[in-house]
């Protein structure tokens, strides 16, 4: 019941394009790779075998993951999360809190900007007809009858042959229709001469050019950053309505597990994930709470999630599926809501879980206590989620096509996800190498990486020089 | 002493490649646009007059703007402000406060990842050369003499035929040199029948395979992200030393703001400034404080400035060149230390200023106060020497070649912003939209953009179709 990462002994692995379910090799075991002779995709050369083995994991993949009630597609269970996931509630923030956030409102300016007629820039305002005739030979002279300045009321009016020395932003006299700039005239102080005349309007902001009363400045959706939050004040607004961040709780299980603080004793291992996840929470615009490691006392367990229930818009568990203790865990998700335990046809993180919890239906999504499957679960189905809750359209990261520098193997029927540095190629588009030799769940190795290398389940190998999928993780991205 | 935007009435604006410094057009004015006939750049089409001019600004370019006391080029303002920005102290923070930040020392693991010799999946640990002989028609048996959980100490060991279950994370047994995956097994629990045998080490890892005792784990300067943070609390460490986040006081001056919550009386104008630029402050990575608008009085004025002064790492201040009482803040400002205020040969902006205040030094960045031009100086002055501080590599955003929808015009001398909407070419590459119709100050078409459009000093036109730079204006980015 093992297809293996493009490996076959049985010489009809197929042509390696779409997914092969050719129900010849259904319950056809296969020998693991080293058994295997050369790879029987696409002519490529034989891959000498490798001195050990360590990744990618082969997993039950028979070919009929879809339909199996133990397997699920990456797709099948991402869907579920998605569907399942609540929009919280619209509030209202001060506006600097709301940076980042969607706006949840239309924001209909009372006002108008600007909210007189005003110069743009330093000079002189006049009237265009008296101005029109000016020439560097031939300039005006008009009397300088007052001073407007930025801040100050100035109702100052010009009839024909005057002007009045403005500011940026000052209040235009009656009478103006331009403000010739000072650097045109001689920046006379009783008297200017002209040197050019500007056609009417030149120069000039009049009420309302930027918004009018009952215009909406910020529409439902906007993202507010700098500009949409100068905006917003402009129209009279320090607060706003935005979707909020949903609030992430983060609980690691697994009775091998010692807080960072402590000394591991043999067998042990520190919790990197309540750490690791909550801070790819945070980046992916969530508030999140590390909470920790789960106590192995059954009554605890239960009274901390609980507990941590009541201050959730999503729930997230890495370890329920592995390690020793995760029946009492799931026992005690048990009496909450229900919670589905399943293998994703993924690699690393076949064991997924996903679940709803208490009266308000919180959702707890499971994954993995290998740190490195964590994080890429957290990637996979996470960060949709937390991205939907915020109201993003762009649930997903970009991808990239990049030339693979190395040939890379993976298991039919499952999506690989291998940690990888991507460069810019010097002749354009993108190489990708991935980091280290392998797919282990190696941190030092994943902390290196600047990318996901992401592997159909119908590939089972990309030749070195092949395109392949890359999903840079560019941190806020 | 005006070069107008790719017009002159002297038919000798010359090839317009390379900056204009011929002698000849120094100190000849010219025209304002409307006089000027068709463009003398590249033979394009002529240009018919705009109704009127709100921009670019003509200002005093005289073409030897960088010879020129009172306008210098973008480049040496920028160049001041970076080579006296100060490096603030590294500081030890909890890990998930160090989140996007540097780290600012070589983390050297004490301990070995992982601690101790572990199954790399759920299996049977056995001997390689026991299992060796194993293939499907002729399996192997194995007496299962016991189970290795993770979290467990489990000091088992193996002889020949021997094999112990093993789940991921758990301690292998010792005399074991291989973990048979369990689905290449018939999953026996007192026997177990071993279809493959993968070669020594296959599916084990070692002590220190991922991180040696002495190791560095996280080098000086990486910034830190969920994976860092990951590998940081596996190695034991809950806390690291990073280079902290610049503590940006901003601040407003003018005698015509008021603040967003009050009622602008005629020629008053909302003070948008100071929460748009702690708003970017706070995008570019620092820890940003609105102190809000400056008081009118001198001395209360001063008190500000001084108590603000000692919890900044840089004062940005906008309104300092423009608008009634900017010398009263002036002032205010001589009294602490040095500060500069210059033209510089850019649009919008060109009021900019710098300064080093107290017995600290503290930067002082001083921008206009018109809001638009206050944003596009955030991004060209203060961004990068928030990025400075921060100690990142990267002080400037991307930028991508466009392929203009529009014609461009430009003022001579001067390196013009203008905001943009960008997007991605159906064909591949970009395309950019000025928005709205020119490079008016208007708030509600600068909240619409999504990048700034560069022309550089010495380009007067971008004809339609042309490619011009863009940098994209993506938060957090």
């Amino acid at each position: 019941m093992v297809r293996m990462s493009g490996h076959s002994d049985s010489g009809n692995s197929g042509g390696g394009s779409g997914v092969n379910r050719d129900t010849a090799q259904v319950d056809m075991p296969v020998a693991p790779p080293q058994r295997s002779g050369p790879i029987g995709v696409r002519g490529s050369t034989p891959v000498p075998p490798k001195p050990a083995l360590t990744g990618p994991v082969p997993l039950p993949a028979d070919g009929r993951s879809d339909a199996s009630p133990m397997v699920r597609t990456v797709e099948r269970h991402l869907d579920e999360i998605l569907a399942a996931v609540p929009q919280p509630d619209a509030i209202e923030l001060a506006v600097l809190d709301a940076q980042g956030l969607l706006c949840a409102e239309d924001v209909v300016s009372q006002r108008a900007l600007p909210a007189f007629d005003q110069a743009a820039l330093e000079g002189y305002a006049a009237r265009a007809e008296d101005v029109a005739p000016a020439s560097v030979r031939r300039p005006v002279e008009l009397a300088v009858v007052g001073e407007s300045v930025a801040g100050l009321d100035a109702p100052t009016a010009i009839g024909p042959g005057l002007a009045v020395k403005v500011s940026a932003g000052a209040m235009l006299p009656a009478g103006a229709d331009v403000v010739v700039p000072g650097v045109w005239t001689d920046n006379g102080t009783a008297r200017v001469a002209v040197q050019a005349g500007p056609p009417p309007g030149s120069y000039v902001r009049r009420t309302g050019d930027d918004v009018a009363p009952g215009d909406s400045a910020v529409h439902v959706g906007t993202p507010i950053g700098p500009a949409q939050i100068s905006l917003l004040a402009a129209v009279g607004r320090d607060r706003v309505l935005v979707r909020p961040r949903p609030r992430v709780v983060v609980l690691s299980a697994g009775s091998e597990l010692v807080d960072v603080t402590a000394a591991p004793a043999p067998g042990q291992v520190v919790d990197v994930n309540s750490y690791a996840l909550a801070a790819a929470a945070r980046d992916a615009g969530a508030d999140a709470y590390r909470s920790g490691i789960l106590p192995a006392d059954p009554r605890r367990l239960s009274e901390v999630l609980e507990s941590q229930l009541l201050r959730s818009d999503l729930m997230l568990i890495s370890g329920t599926l592995s390690g020793s203790g995760f029946d009492v865990v799931q026992e005690a998700l048990a009496q909450l809501g229900e919670t589905r335990f399943r293998q994703v046809a993924m690699h690393p993180g076949p064991a997924q879980g996903f679940g709803q919890l208490g009266r308000d239906g919180v959702p707890v999504i499971c994954v993995p206590g290998e740190p490195v499957a964590a994080l890429v679960s957290f990637e996979v189905f996470v960060r949709p989620a937390i991205r939907l809750m915020l109201g993003k359209r762009q649930l997903f990261r970009r991808t990239v096509q990049a030339i693979s520098g190395q040939q890379l193997l993976s298991p039919l029927g499952y999506r690989q996800y291998l940690h990888g540095t991507v460069m810019r190629h010097p002749d354009g588009g993108y190489v990708v190498e991935p980091v280290g030799d392998a797919t282990d769940a190696l941190l030092a190795r994943m902390a290196r990486a600047n990318c996901l290398i992401v592997i159909d389940e119908d590939v089972t190998e990309v030749a070195a020089g092949g395109l392949v999928t890359v999903m840079p993780l560019l941190l806020g991205g």
